[in-house]
């Protein structure tokens, strides 16, 4: 670590009156500290410097064409651990977390146990040579994204200022991992509850960015093509003009979002929330947009958890535009899937689902919307 | 019901000394008997007649082209009832079951709580016409089959005549599903566990027979037919080809079949078996390697069971070719995904899997294929 690193200029003005600051940490990793107070981050990575688990490697199933990524090394995450060991909470007396700093208010840093990690330079996706193809590094970027230093709140909680925090580094994010020539797809995402397996209670998501189109954004990618060919316009234009015209499944909506139960929900509790005006990803919203997310989103996710009177366990996706492609025919929003389907039931991915991949939904999306839109805020 | 149900013209021989009698229930769905000891089946369903749910209706999301099937009705099925009111157990006493008899082999009969349900004559899937696309009836058959009368014991468990059985019925319903005019695809299942929500513990599997091609068979048949194009040969003959010569990823063989953790596993513990020979579905399998799956069949559950030492969650779905195309492409095989990575970790589908469909494995398949081989059966 040199002194270099310590300068000012490793501070960035953003939108919003964020700062962000850039630090390493002390196995090469980054962190990067997104600021609204004027504060100076210089905290040092006081641990030793771990070694760095080695790059995976991605195979492809011939079956579906897909990419699978192999880390076998991640099978030594630590499970759960009690607030006092909490590797995302600030370094405080002799725990010296992921976050140097003894206070923060958003950090996003490099997932120390990444699935997909940078490659070298001159690493390409190998193309489909039947049972010859090659077998390259499992090339991409894995960050966490800590929402706050608070340990025991969740991301629908935060303050309205934090949440805006929040999305502010992840259009900062966007834009960085945008730039990266290996980087074809960016995935911020929140995985919430035990039930779907969250391996850390304290509230944070994560970004992925892939070195290949990922199966589902590559489908919804072909769809919105067909559909731009056939009707010369963008298809969730119309799939949220259909919603609007509806109103039955509408769940919230400001000046610059809407929230809705999709006509096709897969899931019992399934919300989309998307920008009014139609853009391809986080890093192109504009600042009046990013401003009046927060107020839906924690609308959805207070209505979410008032559904049953009991914190919900989701997964809330971005899907975004690919980076190099499609940008004209996909556009930004977010959708939030909960497994839960009655207080003592989830809902399991089972054969049909699971090996089909044919949904079966238990529950009419138009009951689903009513249940949220009747929870008292 | 008429007398004319219970004429012997209702028992139909089989390959492997198998007969099938086929008997209405009390609320006009139909239960039919795989038998090898010459019973003769009259039994009555005592049980008054339930209404029948009504049909669901399926709805296409447009933003990946999937037809998602929306069966309301579903939220009042029995969840994990006592052995004592079991409904797969055969009738006894007081207990008056889904099997009017008081005893069986192996039986298939049509579900009670049916995702999909035979359609009207007329019906047929339309097509997608964007926001303007019609809601169909949710067609299609979902049938139960018990694999044995005894509630405490598991498929892998079975005597290998009782396997052999269940074979034949596969079969049979294949066979009498792939006749009905609006069926384009089969699939035979079995969900284990109740990690992944099996609601009933009697060991059973179902059949879904869709009214449309699945995502994920949709997929495999476009893969196929890439491949097929290109090289002018069948992709899973390949694919096979290469697990021989490899080995490493071999669990167990037979003169028939091949059990392999394949190349590119999604799960922990997946494996794949396939008869050597490359035939389209359960319907056109030989005898002869029919008779040869019993034996293989009970090696890898046993030895799936035998990883951690304790019973593992699964899901064992059989790829067929759709009913109709695709039929010189694509072969049957039987694929088993467990979720479980370590005795108290299951591996969950979060957001890299659920909302990308990106999967990240944990694990190596050359080392979950190790760990099956070392299985002492």
């Amino acid at each position: 670590m040199t002194e270099a690193n310590l300068q000012p200029e490793n501070s960035v003005p953003l939108d919003a009156g964020v700062v962000r600051t850039d630090l390493p940490m002390a196995d090469a990793r980054r962190i990067r500290y997104y600021d609204t107070q004027g504060q100076v981050r210089t905290a040092l990575d006081q641990r030793p410097a771990d070694d760095q688990p080695p790059i995976g490697q991605m195979r492809l199933d011939l079956l579906t064409d897909e990419w699978i990524a192999i880390a076998a090394h991640r099978q030594g995450r630590i499970f759960l651990p009690p607030k006092e060991l909490c590797p995302l909470c600030p370094t405080h007396g002799d725990l010296l977390s992921e976050i140097p700093d003894s206070d923060y208010e958003v950090v996003v840093f490099d997932n120390r146990f990444p699935s997909l990690k940078e490659p070298d330079p001159q690493w390409h996706l190998p193309e489909n040579q039947g049972t010859d193809t090659q077998i390259p590094d499992a090339a991409g970027i894995c960050e966490v994204v800590c929402f706050t230093s608070d340990h025991s709140t969740s991301f629908g909680q935060l303050e309205d200022h934090q949440m805006r925090t929040v999305m502010e580094a992840w259009r900062d994010r966007t834009r960085a991992l945008s730039q990266k020539d290996f980087v074809e797809h960016i995935f911020p995402f929140e995985n919430r509850g035990e039930e779907i397996g969250v391996t850390l209670a304290h509230p944070h998501g994560q970004i992925y960015a892939y070195s290949f189109l990922p199966p589902k954004p590559k489908k919804m990618l072909e769809s919105a093509t067909s559909y731009f060919e056939k009707y010369q316009r963008v298809l969730l234009d119309d799939v949220i003009a259909r919603e609007l015209r509806d109103e039955i499944r509408i769940v919230a909506t400001n000046e610059h979002w809407i929230a809705y139960v999709p006509f096709a929900a897969r899931y019992p509790f399934e919300i989309h929330v998307a920008p009014r005006v139609s853009v391809p990803d986080l890093a192109t919203l504009s600042t009046e947009v990013a401003d009046a997310f927060p107020a839906i989103a924690k609308e959805v996710l207070l209505r979410l958890d008032g559904v049953f009177g009991m914190p919900m366990a989701y997964i809330a996706a971005w899907h975004q535009a690919p980076v190099k492609i499609g940008r004209d025919v996909l556009r930004l929003h977010w959708q939030i899937t909960s497994i839960r389907r009655a207080p003592g039931k989830l809902k399991y991915l089972a054969g049909s689902e699971s090996a089909m991949g044919a949904f079966i939904m238990d529950m009419k999306p138009e009951q689903s919307a009513a249940q949220l839109r009747e929870v008292v805020l």
